[in-house]
């Protein structure tokens, strides 16, 4: 190795922990404003994150960064697999990052700083008004920044790129459609049964026996409490600090004990994709989880193909009678099975069930990808949310804290996010098809600990946080490219099988 | 103003923003590792501190900045005073800073970032062997950072003024002679009434009632629960973000209600000062308490001269009584105020009644001012600490972990930081004479709430942050120098009153 080389390397080391360095305080700063900061705080963190968010951005595309980066890709042929690979990712981060001038990044990420505290706040008071504003030069810059980018290419797709690498509007538009076709039909012949109203309703579920079962879930699932904890925010979240250091969060409803149960299973999906990370990743960009589909596809492959399956229920229920006597002590395997995958129309997307999950996934694509073409402005987005949750799932939204000011996606910027939900829930499909080959799936659950199905998925997935791009690596997994049919069969045989439809 | 000169005040004011932000970073960090990050995390939180804190560094020191400073300095006649004192403590800080290699201070803040981890595993573990190196390498650190910055001056001198600003071993050796003087008879006479022994001693508190008592007491403060919160920690502190956001944190123990309950009032006199900050000061060096003696002092003044006071114990009683009846509902308000202000030698110095606590601080005094000046070593710590608690409180000591390893402080870093726990008691005697010219401090308590109290030491002290030196900010307040006998005549009264002699 040349001398020239081997300064380069350190260079390109000395860089990736720098922004590791920077990451890691952005994150501090943001679990803190989400989970214990005092409420009128936002000012003081928006101006020290506007300041280390510079520096980022900085450190990212400055000439000398940008000069000894293509020298290193000239000789990628004398760098190890990972270096080039690091090499890749930064200039692919860097491609993008150049084209947007310094004082909009800046801009943006003051938007970004104020704008959970506004949506917070908005939600909370059912003020779409207060917060209209801030949606709008959020979908403004991301418009804007998707067009520097890839001036000759359609905004949206530019946009979901930017979280699942390969995905377009025609794969998007070709897969819901697909979903909606089955499941639709599939929904209204449920609804026919009359079977949700035979379903038991359980209430009154003490937060502190919750955050008990919370513990015991965790536990359950393999994630050590030594490197992960979970904290109480609004809105659900996953965050890493290193693959040794994840915090997931949950929130706790008394009348509502399977939206924390799900939410720490799904966040602990995601957690246990960041934990089983190969260490030659630290400090690195490579470490992380590679696209959000990939992300999701762990996440809902827990709550769901695992976590809502007839196993994990039988397996976890006599915990739930002991912890809730009251609720479940007269409710057997089957029927708990069937409480917990009743399934309806509903308002509230976090909330809904397996099945009609997919069509509230669709109402945010089709509101995000009007907005990239111009064809609806924020101030008719609320209206577009209602007419569309009427047409998919035939629900009247009574307000905009039920309706588009549930989620908080687009506050953070997450715009383009959402389709891979949809996407890393039928990719979990035809992963589990997979390891059913290699994993006695129903004996693991059955036997008290997801180890095998996580140490299954951390060898094949995990382990490779972002060596490979999304499609690479679900092709490595499953050996094949990916088929949708093989959740559209899924849901049917399951609810089919419920439903006695 | 000439444009070169507004030119290096924007460079003036864009150095203290940038110092702010890596502030800001550096405490989130902090608070999450010691209040809710998982165990096992130290290495990735050390690694993001240590590259943050060279940052700090280079700023502060490099060549550019010293030059505009000096710049600054040379036209301080067209400076404001706000400016002018910006430049001093930057300089100030430089001062100290430019004399240590680089190396030195990124290889000091790297055993802080794990020495603290080190701590908490020995202290728990009663490992004073764990600790020791880290205990060696902190002192050494610290030595020889003195020595750097000032060679011709007695080290631990030095190391003094680093917390206090003007104190010397000097002053606090007589100091803490004249308080050994009255102090120590003083307690011999109370321990020979054999009144301890008649007071009822009250166990068994819920926790909950506890954390209810704490938003009670933070309340009846009158501190803004929008701006300051608090949380849990095995040992309390107070941690400012910014004047508008403040963090405190405390222990509960089932058996001692007494510990969270003054555990927050001393921090939330701590935030109090913080919290009280001008807003001139924002985003610049001026912001945040001036000196640690200065800050003590109006920690131990909320904690001391008004919480152990008996208008406060009679004032909170019902509250106490509404919480706690099984403990309290047949306590009177004099019984209550004599069980609180129980005052006997003992072990752990957070948990010391008020009039022996000097003698805790004063055997730390001792042990740090032998270590400085190479009288003592490290392997000598546990048994001259020892040694020290049987001389001046007449008690064995059993084990380190109620020894040596009971504070966080030189964990932290923090060599030379007791005394101003005890020069802040005397501080805030003399502050409360003064204070009584004003303000009606009995029938303020009695109403319920703390505000004019505060408003007082807002006006005098809180909103001037680090405006002025400790010792003219003290005079200002006070009219006079600083004298120890308002401290000594006040605990003589105090406890001579309580216990008749």
């Amino acid at each position: 190795m040349t001398e020239e080389l081997s300064a380069k390397l350190e260079k390109l080391a000395e860089l990736q922990k720098k922004l590791y360095a920077f990451r890691y305080a952005t994150s501090s700063i943001y679990l803190d404003g989400a989970t214990v900061a005092p409420k009128d705080t936002e000012e003081g963190r928006g101006e020290a994150l506007g300041i280390l968010t510079e520096y980022m951005y900085d450190l990212s595309t400055k000439a000398e960064t940008i000069e000894f980066l293509e020298y290193l890709k000239a000789h990628s042929d004398e760098l190890t697999p990972h270096q080039a690979r690091e090499v890749e990712l930064l200039l692919r981060d860097n491609e993008f990052m150049k084209t947007i001038p310094a004082e909009e990044y800046i801009g943006y990420q003051k938007v970004l700083s104020k704008a959970d505290y506004v949506w917070h706040k908005a939600k909370a008071e059912n003020d779409y008004e207060s917060f209209k504003p801030y949606l709008k030069e959020i979908f403004d810059y991301n418009i804007r920044f998707a067009k520097y980018y890839k001036p000759d290419e359609e905004a949206y797709n530019t946009q979901l790129n930017m979280y699942e690498r390969g995905l377009t509007m025609e794969k998007c538009d070709k897969f819901f459609a697909t979903l909606r076709e089955h499941i639709v039909p599939l929904i209204k012949k449920i609804m026919a049964t009359g079977k949700n109203e035979t379903l038991p309703v359980r209430k009154g579920f003490s937060i502190e026996k919750q955050k008990e079962f919370t513990k015991y879930l965790m536990d359950f699932m393999s994630i050590d409490p030594n490197h992960c904890v979970c904290g109480e925010t609004e809105h659900p979240f996953t965050l890493e600090f290193t693959k040794d250091d994840v915090r997931i969060t949950t929130h706790y409803y008394e009348d509502n004990f399977e939206s924390s149960m799900y939410s720490v299973v799904h966040e602990g999906g995601h957690a246990l994709y960041e934990l089983g990370g190969a260490d030659e990743h630290k400090y690195t960009v490579v470490a992380g989880g590679v696209s959000m589909g990939i992300h999701e596809s762990q996440s809902r492959f827990f709550e769901n193909l695992i976590g809502r399956s007839e196993a994990f229920i039988t397996a976890i229920l006599p915990k739930v009678k002991e912890l809730f006597p009251e609720q479940y002590g007269d409710i057997d395997a089957r029927t708990a099975y069937e409480m917990i995958n009743r399934a309806e129309p509903s308002l509230i997307r976090i909330e809904a069930d397996e099945l009609t999950y997919c069509l509230h996934v669709m109402v945010r694509y089709e509101v995000e990808k009007k907005m990239f073409a111009g064809e609806l402005t924020v101030d008719e987005i609320p209206a577009e949310w209602n007419r569309l949750y009427k047409e998919y799932l035939g629900v009247d939204v009574p307000d905009d804290a039920h309706g588009c000011l549930q989620d908080s996606h687009w506050s953070g910027g997450n715009v383009g996010y959402f389709p891979s939900y949809a996407l890393g829930s039928a990719y979990g499909a035809q992963m589990l098809a997979k390891m059913r080959e290699d994993v006695d799936v129903e004996a693991a659950i059955a036997s008290g600990s997801l180890k095998p199905i996580a140490d299954w998925l951390g060898e094949k997935i995990h382990q490779h946080a972002s060596m490979y791009d999304p499609e690479e690596l679900f092709e490595m997994v499953c050996g094949a490219p990916f088929d949708p049919t093989y959740y559209v069969e899924y849901l049917e045989n399951k609810f089919s099988n419920i439903y006695g439809v």
